[in-house]
């Protein structure tokens, strides 16, 4: 067993550093990085994150050996402090630290003063002459040491506390005496020994390795499980425990501690920001029992008088020497850094270093201004921006100043914030709209029918329903508002109200809506356009705003590296006009079914589905035909001869009836046509379907009733030939449905060909289209090449691909996906992150054998995963043209996609491909440690994703190939 | 334009043979054959099949050439004969037929007497000195040429004949003399002017073109294109037309016509059977207006009281001579021939020999003859009975002697024969069958809570729903007669009966069911096992059947060709033991489910749904365990140490409970279960689905519900375990439902080897037991090679993967695929057959992939396909170890599983693969044909099915490879 678990860092030296985070963690790997820079680190040493994961597979183990190089660890560290664990004379006290590879704050409380005992402590006494300092560590160890490694409630420790305190009556910890802490440690071990069971460990080597398999433990407690759950962290990654000399900022008033950004984290401004404390222990800046003071002026925050003195000011010593650190660091890290340390006896030590949080605002800021400070260059900038955090400088958000008064929460469905007057149909919606009113549409859950009022509505709140409910599927679609399964509300029909425990909410009453948080508050919270909206809007002008002109600057070289196109979902012409501001280089996605739920029209789509004639269909379709063309020729215009895709009829029939059991709403539809309800209701009956995601619906539909195709191409092609005649630019492309076979596309094509070739004809004038398909069924992606010799483009709609190759019903998966991806069954949700390993073989077989059929064959994505950045950076990979999102996450793929190319170029730099799955999210698989000596279940199975193997011979899954294979502009008929 | 046209036959010489059927058609290939082999055959020649294709790919337009290529060949034609086609003097007449690769009878009535007008009928009367002959033929070409070739209305001519015979007194065609056959034929030339609107065609080459034309229209005529639907012949074969020089059995008492088979069709008794008309043209022989003599005593019927005279006795000489040419034909073909003659003027011509059509039993014993004559082996005995014919054999069928009074008429849904008590519900004819009752269950369609009902009756009739309904998919699997869809039927709950039109059927009144023929009797037909059963079952001895021996011979030599095992799907002990006297190899799928439904164990079932916690699912499911552990037992001692594959509960739990509405139902349930009615309905709601297909079902269940896979384990251990204290053998095969990923399978699978080893060290007792996966999701086949790292076997569940890979809801599908099929957007119903190139590719893909990472990986298929003959050749193709499906169909997949095996070594020999996608079935794709000038849109599209290309490299498709990589024995545990 020749492999090392321990890294040693101290005395301008290191075994470890930051290229090493996988293995030691952030925490470790900059201690290590920081010693290397000859930075005053406290000597210390790190345990590998591999020893974590040989702890978690060999039953909570820990690997023999181990013991053995952290005592030789210990001796070096001794010798560079000058003191030894352990020893009564000259103790050297240590703190036991987690550290994973990405930040997780709070995850383990560190235990510090370890290496206390009766006989060390009189050591600690005798170098610091201060029995009070000596018994006040003592006490605080027993109570962290129980706390963190113990897991014994808090509360035990703060009561008795308090106890002391009003015994001997005094008010704060500071004036309790040497004696009184004594007590006080003394009783907090009897607090230790009834709950643990033994006394309290006295052996400092004892206390180390229980401290070392608490943060070991912790790693799997629920509250790290829940922050990696949202962080996307895998539990295979393990943490590291870092063992670290103390230094005490609290020995005196020549000790101080404090945290700093390099950079203000909330706006990104260039200045030296943080916080210190004279005399305290780091835990005290941040636990807001002293208030901490700034450390220069310009951390200063409004409510400060000036007369908090700065670090500056007190300690200038320290202070420069910090600049001078902290300066080194940013230009060595080339990042912001967020930076703690202590000051003891008024010598500086750097205890951490590490990139800093910050806001979307801040972290495009630092970005841009890295650049121009020459440290980084535009492509290591583009990769500096998290594009999921960019969904903030776009949506529109409540006044940040504004006060909320918060009834209920949700789920934070489809980000926004929508005010309006509570309302509980989708009629009623539509109709408050018609009257100029801001409407909140609420509803037990959406169907299809509500798609009108939801459009009509400006945000959806629902009781029921996860984030891939309906009303969240199709709220994200139209980048409106929508908070749902806020399980609180119960909503009363009878008396036109909701309640949340005693409130009650009536119709008409205002709610407003945070769509990003999934809150729900009662009243007119102030809705503001964030600054980027409102200058792309024209509404402010660019250079009042602090943000525009970076983002800007950043959107550019975003756009100079990215190859992928980006294209948005877009129904209407505002929604066109939208994505257009935020980058939009076409329509991937337009959804005809959302025009017919418009009231003006589903009367006569009511008809035409009653029809029981082809003459009687016709006669309504005809009716339709006019709003049609209206609705392509608007966003036609918008689009200034951006290519438009525009998907045919979808949906089955009876999503535009009434539901079964609604006498109410048949009898309502059967006196708008003037038939007997009994039509209707009949006509309901035999359109039911057990499954109507595989029923009869998408070309399934235009095929049965070709004149449903017929009426839909020409409408689009009218508009183009107005638009062409009016001397504009256009660029349909028809995109069928639910394509399985290449009959299919054959048969659909036929009908628009001709349609476009009478449209031409009739209209004397020629325009370019382009016939498609969406690649929305598994056989489809199975024999795209059949269907590539007729299909000009391929859509891959993921959203019914994910569904059907998983067999998974997207609106019934509710009742078991959670719990899948709660027990690992599943890394994620599959509708929110692409999977790559199947859905995405399905896709890139697709590309490599549609392109091999057709080599100009034009590929792009128009699912959700289109807005997904590891979902864009996968259709990067497998050579994809382009993705589509919804508008407001237009910027969001940009992003994605320059970095996938940025990522790839590097990787190839490296002389490493890119591998097509798994690359673009972290792997839920986990590794199989070397140090393992038995084979494990998992070692069996084969570590490549399925995709990487069977994945079509070569090409395909590499871009380069790929795209060579697929001249661009040669698919476009002229 | 090199390409030839026409190919001549005649005297002794051919330009064709019976190795060019495809070119030339059955019947012109055998004519040129006969004319080859010496054999008296009239002169003539044929037009090939491509030019059928080159009309219909040209706009109805026949190719340039091809006039030219006529007339030299009729040049050839008339030298042989002796005559010329339009020669007033000497002409020849000529035959005009249709004659496709496979024989498609009656597709076209053929012209006959082609070439006579005004001036031919007087050389036909100069040389045959009789007016009335000459008159008669005449006024029958017109009528013929009328009524084929201008597709006038028969009656119109028939009501002609009649209004003459009237007006001259006479009874008969043949009393009329040859004056007034010459006013009918002028009648009949006056009825062609009124509707063709021009004179009848005088000129022989114009009558030619015309019928050569009318001929190629005639293949796609609705009884053409009807009859290829049927029998799967594709529409681009198209047909051959054959003009062959008339020769006469009606010119005197020397002159003859007839038809005969070599061998007895129904029965396969080796002897010369036909039948002959003295002075006859061939149609009066099968027209019925005379009555057909017997050509031989062997051949007279039963009703013939010996006085009709025989060809034999006749016409010794030609009859020798007759004997002569079939002996030599049945040598020449190896086959049993249908032939026709024609003897003019005592000299016999041969008109036609094809292969003849035969009952299943004549096909059999006539296969296992010849092999006894030596003429044929038996590998090619083994071809030449086709799979789905011998299910004649095996199913109950009624007492062909019976009389039946049919009042209904729907889908043959599953064959079989049923009679019983009409009942409406299904818990009715469970508590019928519990009294010994039988039942027939009467339903307007069936859902899964009436599957004991189904089970328990003998048959199912259901007024909606089609081949692909619930009914028919589960009465197929329980070997159940099925007639579906009988639109005519209306049930009447309220007064417990059906009708149909004016009669009611009561509850309890007896009616029967022909499931073969999707007819509805009244009343009690009497039902007999097939022979071969009733031998089976030891009802018969086997020298009493005169068809078991040769049954016995044919399926050994059909074991001793297929590679592919074969096993049933079977949930019972009976059903289990009928498929073993079928020669099942094991079970490949037995469904838990049906189990579930029993009305004794349905209460627990229940009851474990609407608990609440895991400790009140235990108890629930500890009720049904013991019923569980039973029924394996049962069905283990059955199969007797055979493999059984047990697939984990299946269906979403609602399937359980009442429907949504049923109040009634609700209210009953809550009653057994002691619970408010609110309760159950809760919980109904809770747990609908939108799409129950892709919902909470399969493995998911066990995965949130891990106690039911744990009980349904321990249920199937302890049976073995039972069995193995017994002294039997035992092999059990766990099968996890619907898995889609790696960890799916690890989680189930650690359930049930936990189980396994606990069962074992508390029974003290070992059984080799292997835990796999059905293959029904597109994504398990997709992560094929994850998958295989943890399963022992794969099975496809090719029923729920077509459905996904498709999009389609095999419930819902009724709404558009009998119009796809119709409209030929789909070759066939994809349910039925399998799709080989979308969904095999995905099965070929999981095999190679999945045996990449687990060399014996057993595969099977237990979807319904495994019964499926071109679905179970596809199976051989790639590389499965064994197909599964219901017992009356396993004889049916022997046969099918030799006959890939015997043509794959065929192939091997010539030197071809045989391909993996399309070769079992007849591809729907139609060939470019060479003569086109431009090419059309289906050229571009890529002609080789996907599979063969985008599936997994070499090995995969090919049988032997994938063989060598999967050591069959390996897999088992011991």
């Amino acid at each position: 067993m020749a492999q090392k678990f321990v890294y040693f860092f101290g005395d301008g030296k290191s075994e470890g550093g930051a290229e090493m985070k996988n293995l030691l963690g952030g925490k470790g790997a900059n201690l290590g990085e920081m010693a290397r820079l000859g930075l005053p680190v406290p000597a210390g040493f790190t345990i590998t994150t591999e020893v974590c994961t040989y702890y978690y597979q060999h039953g909570r183990k820990l690997p023999p050996g181990l013991d053995k190089e952290i005592r030789s660890h210990m001796a070096r560290v001794e010798k560079v402090m000058g003191a030894k664990f352990g020893d009564p004379k000259n103790p050297l006290l240590v703190s036991v630290r987690s550290g994973a590879r990405a930040s997780m704050p709070g995850m383990m409380e560190t235990v510090l003063n370890l290496g206390l005992n009766e006989q060390t402590l009189q050591g600690i006494i005798a170098k610091t002459k201060n029995e009070r300092f000596a018994w006040d560590l003592y006490r605080r160890f027993v109570h962290m040491f129980s706390k963190v490694v113990m897991e014994i409630e808090d509360e035990l420790f703060g009561r008795r506390l308090d106890e002391l305190k009003k015994e001997v009556g005094v008010k704060l910890d500071t004036e309790l005496n040497a004696e009184q802490l004594k007590q006080l440690t003394a009783d907090y071990m009897k607090i230790y020994k009834d709950h643990v069971g033994s006394a309290f460990p006295s052996d400092p080597w004892k206390q180390l390795e229980l401290a070392i398999g608490a943060v070991f433990q912790s790693w799997n407690k629920k509250k790290a499980v829940d922050y990696r759950k949202i962080n996307n962290i895998p539990e295979w990654w393990g943490t590291a425990v870092n063992v670290c000399s103390m230094v005490y900022g609290n020995m005196g008033d020549d000790c101080a501690t404090g945290v700093a950004f390099t950079r203000d984290p909330a706006t990104g401004e260039k200045r030296f920001f943080g916080e210190w404390l004279k005399n305290a222990q780091g835990e005290d800046v941040v636990a807001g029992i002293r208030t901490p003071q700034p450390i220069n002026e310009e951390s200063r925050s409004h409510g400060d008088d000036g007369s908090l003195p700065t670090l500056e000011k007190e300690m200038p010593k320290c202070y420069k020497e910090l600049v001078r650190i902290y300066t080194l660091l940013e230009r060595h890290y080339k990042d912001m850094q967020d930076i703690e340390f202590t000051i003891q006896n008024g010598k500086l030590w750097m205890l951490q270093t590490r990139n800093g949080k910050r806001t979307a605002t801040a972290a495009v800021r630092i970005a841009v201004d890295l650049v121009k400070e020459k440290l980084i260059t535009p492509s290591t900038a583009v990769k500096r921006v998290d594009p999921d955090q960019l969904d903030q400088l776009l949506h529109p958000m409540f006044d940040p100043k504004a006060k909320k008064n918060r009834i209920a929460k949700g789920i934070n469905a489809s980000p926004g914030a929508a005010v309006g007057k509570v309302v509980f149909t989708a009629d009623h919606a539509v109709e408050m709209k018609a009257k100029g009113e801001k409407v909140i549409l609420v509803r037990l859950e959406t169907s299809p029918e509500d798609v009108a009022g939801m459009h009509a509505a400006q945000g959806i709140l629902t009781a029921r329903g996860g984030k891939t409910s309906h009303a969240a599927v199709v709220a994200r679609g139209m980048g409106k508002c929508c908070v749902c399964g806020a399980g609180e509300i119960h909503i009363d029909d009878k008396n036109a109200c909701f309640t949340v425990g005693d409130i009650v909410v009536k119709e008409y009453d205002y709610i407003s809506l945070d769509g990003s948080k999934g809150e729900v508050y009662l009243g007119q919270v102030p809705v503001i356009d964030s600054e980027i909206v409102q200058v792309l809007r024209g509404q402010m002008k660019p250079k009042d705003s602090a943000i525009f002109g970076y983002y800007e600057t950043f959107m550019k070289w975003v756009d100079a590296e990215r190859v992928l196109k980006v294209r948005t979902n877009a129904d209407t012409p505002e929604d066109s006009r939208m994505a257009v501001l935020f980058g939009a280089e076409g329509i991937g996605l337009c959804r005809t079914e959302h025009m017919f739920f418009d009231t003006q029209r589903i009367l006569h789509v009511r008809r035409m589905i009653l029809s029981d004639t082809v003459a009687q269909r016709r006669e309504a379709l005809g009716k339709i035909i006019g709003y049609q063309r209206d609705d392509f020729y608007g966003i036609f215009k918008e689009m200034g001869g951006r290519p438009v895709t525009i998907r045919l009829l979808d949906p089955p029939l009876h999503e535009f009836l009434p539901h079964e059991g609604d006498r109410e709403k048949i009898a309502e539809v059967a006196k708008e046509l003037g038939v007997s309800p009994d039509v209707v209701a009949k006509k309901i009956v035999s359109l039911h379907e057990f499954n109507p995601m595989l029923g009869h619906r998408g070309c399934r539909l235009g095929i049965v009733y070709p004149e449903i195709t017929e009426m839909q191409a020409r409408a689009i092609f009218e508009a183009a030939a107005k638009i062409k005649k009016e001397g504009g630019k256009v660029q349909p492309e028809v995109m069928v449905p639910l394509t399985g076979t290449v009959e299919e596309m054959r048969n659909q094509k036929a009908i628009i060909v001709e349609t476009a070739q009478k449209v031409m004809a009739e209209q004397k004038v020629k325009f370019p289209y382009l016939v498609g398909t969406m690649i929305e069924v598994p056989r489809a992606a199975l024999v795209a090449n059949e269907i590539a010799a007729e299909a000009e483009f391929f859509s891959f709609g993921t959203n019914d691909l994910t569904q059907m190759t998983f067999g998974f019903s997207r609106d019934d998966a509710g009742k078991f996906l959670p719990f899948y991806v709660e027990n690992k069954i599943l890394p994620g949700d599959p509708f929110q992150s692409l999977d790559t390993a199947g859905v995405g073989l399905l896709m890139s077989m697709a590309v490599k054998s549609g392109r091999d059929a057709r080599p100009d064959l034009k590929c792009g994505i128009c699912g959700e995963h289109g807005g997904d950045p590891a979902s864009v950076k996968f259709c990067h990979s497998v050579g994809l043209d382009y993705v589509s999102c919804s508008p407001y996450r237009v910027p969001i793929a940009r992003l994605a996609a320059a970095q996938a190319a940025v990522e790839e170029r590097e990787a190839a730099a490296k002389g490493k491909a890119v591998t097509t799955a798994g690359s673009a999210k972290k792997s839920a698989r986990r590794p199989t440690v070397p140090v393992a000596k038995k084979a494990t279940a998992k070692k069996a199975a084969p570590k490549k994703a399925a995709a990487a193997k069977a994945a079509p011979k070569k090409a395909a899954a590499k871009k380069p190939a790929a795209k060579k294979a697929a001249p661009k502009k040669a698919a476009a008929k002229k």
